[in-house]
């Protein structure tokens, strides 16, 4: 296996035959970035739709990576096969991300049916934003039928990224406020299907209805988001999930709303690698000599912010 | 009142006079953006420094506000002035925010020498790191020596706030594992300050022990950041987190660290501010019949983002 080549289109084929450690790199290639992921985009990005993606995002603790286990064994026992993708908040200063979720997922490591893998980003603002649909459509390409992305539901990117997803879950746990935060951190507006998992303990009841008042206020379109109790550590509730994940599907399906989101995404991703490449020209702007001299006046109070950023772009433009 | 006006100069000289609906129309602007708010910027622009901020940022819940409301008491007991930014990560789709944390601070609202703000974004990514320093420097200008920045430090926007501060103070919660999802988000890394409030809980030991080892693995630089345990409902260790901030602005006017921070500080903001206004001109290149017909070609599958993306780059500069 150490043999295997790092060029995208071998490593595509390799994994199409079935071989783990070429979608681990071709994975990494994807965080990672740059030309060689740029390579592998334009390899698979004929490919598209056949996945399902469904997005799933809460608070930390919440118990996602339970429930995303819980889901894996449903899924499997309908012979389904699903592909995770579990999106970690990594420190924007060390690029570390902890792992320790994965445990939770081992007893589905050995299985040819489930991928599981831990996305981070390096550092970049947005990396993710940039990075999940890429590694979407890889695992799209590989045939993979289901695709379920799960995040830290409390970042504006988080948010975005599960939001982005065919159907969203958002998982709350019983308990007064946890609605509340939920609402703040913009996931009332997302959920597709509300779940209340560690739905044993105590407050589950006050939850549903904070749920049920707060949809009641808000805007609802034709569909109706459910609210479900699970424990996913029991595996109570997960089969009714999976029950309303495939409803909401075939409800987008019929009126034609799966197309339309789907656009959207792509709208959405189009938007960010254009701003991530004009960005990109910021920060060579940045390391001039002319850039440091307009920093010291500004350090004085001698120009403001916005005419110093000003002459910054005209400075970037006249490079072209 | 009511006839106050709406023009950044003559609002600045009102709030200047002591009208808090002076200074609360100059946030709303800063809030809102746009040319107002620019106009304002380029009157605030030369009163740098002034003001001493303090970061204050940890998970929904840690209580932040509490221990803002404590410290603000402090403050006052010294005879110090005090203004405070709780920065609301509202909701990305109705551009809502709950302003329940508020109500905990309803003891300091009849008081001259304590100033309190909540900030929202109205919708735009990145909106609120724009307007952060622009509220600070209207405040500066006002001249509040003090100005304490509140984020929910889940996001990493919030982080980012934060970490931009003079003093960033990190607030986590006794028990397993809220060090772990602190370090998860980044917090360690921006961390002069750690604070374990509710520390009449069980469990605060552990968490010392937590970020004391967490600490040890990474590298520090001269300062070592100290771990303070707070009850804020009971004001207990408020006034030794006081002398604390106290003591790091100290070390970091000695060191010469205070104008290294505010360079790097002025430096993002000079990178966010140009990114945005390049955003601006994509978002009027997406609108273009053009454009429409790339989204086809992409939905189709028929090109791949990033080769449109450059399409539309080259569409946007031919404009100027």
């Amino acid at each position: 296996m150490n043999r295997l080549s790092r060029d995208p289109v071998a490593l595509l084929k390799a994994a199409r035959e079935g071989q783990r450690l070429a979608l681990a790199r071709l994975m990494s290639l994807v965080e990672r970035g740059g030309d060689e992921a740029r390579l592998l985009g334009a390899e698979t990005y004929s490919h598209v739709g056949g996945a399902y993606t469904v997005g799933m995002t809460g608070a930390p603790g919440s118990g996602k990576s339970s429930l995303t286990a819980a889901l894996a064994s449903v899924v499997r026992a309908e012979e389904e096969r699903l592909a995770i993708l579990a999106i970690d908040p990594s420190s924007p200063f060390t690029g570390g991300a902890i792992l320790g979720d994965r445990v939770r997922m081992q007893d589905h490591v050995m299985d040819d049916g489930i991928y599981i893998r831990s996305m981070a980003t390096r550092g970049h603002l947005g990396g993710l934003s940039l990075a999940t649909p890429q590694a979407i459509r890889v695992l799209d390409a590989l045939d993979w039928p289901w695709v379920l992305v799960e995040t830290v539901g409390v970042g504006q990117v988080e948010v975005d990224i599960a939001g982005a997803a065919d159907t969203t879950i958002v998982v709350v746990n019983p308990g007064w406020g946890d609605a509340v935060q939920a609402n703040k951190a913009g996931l009332m507006e997302v959920a597709d299907i509300f779940v209340i998992n560690k739905a044993d303990r105590k407050g589950a009841d006050d939850t549903r209805r904070d749920i049920q008042q707060m949809l009641e206020l808000s805007s609802l379109g034709e569909w109706e988001p459910p609210i479900l109790m699970t424990v996913a550590t029991d595996q109570v509730g997960v089969d009714e999930l999976w029950r309303e994940i495939a409803a909401h599907r075939e409800y987008l399906e019929n009126c034609g709303e799966l197309k339309a989101r789907r656009i959207r995404r792509i709208d959405a991703e189009l938007s960010e690698i254009v701003t991530r490449s004009l960005e990109n020209r910021v920060v060579a702007t940045m390391d001039r000599p002319e850039t440091a001299k307009l920093k010291e006046q500004l350090m004085r109070g001698e120009i403001d912010p916005y005419a110093a950023a000003a002459q910054l772009i005209s400075m970037a433009e006249d490079d072209n």
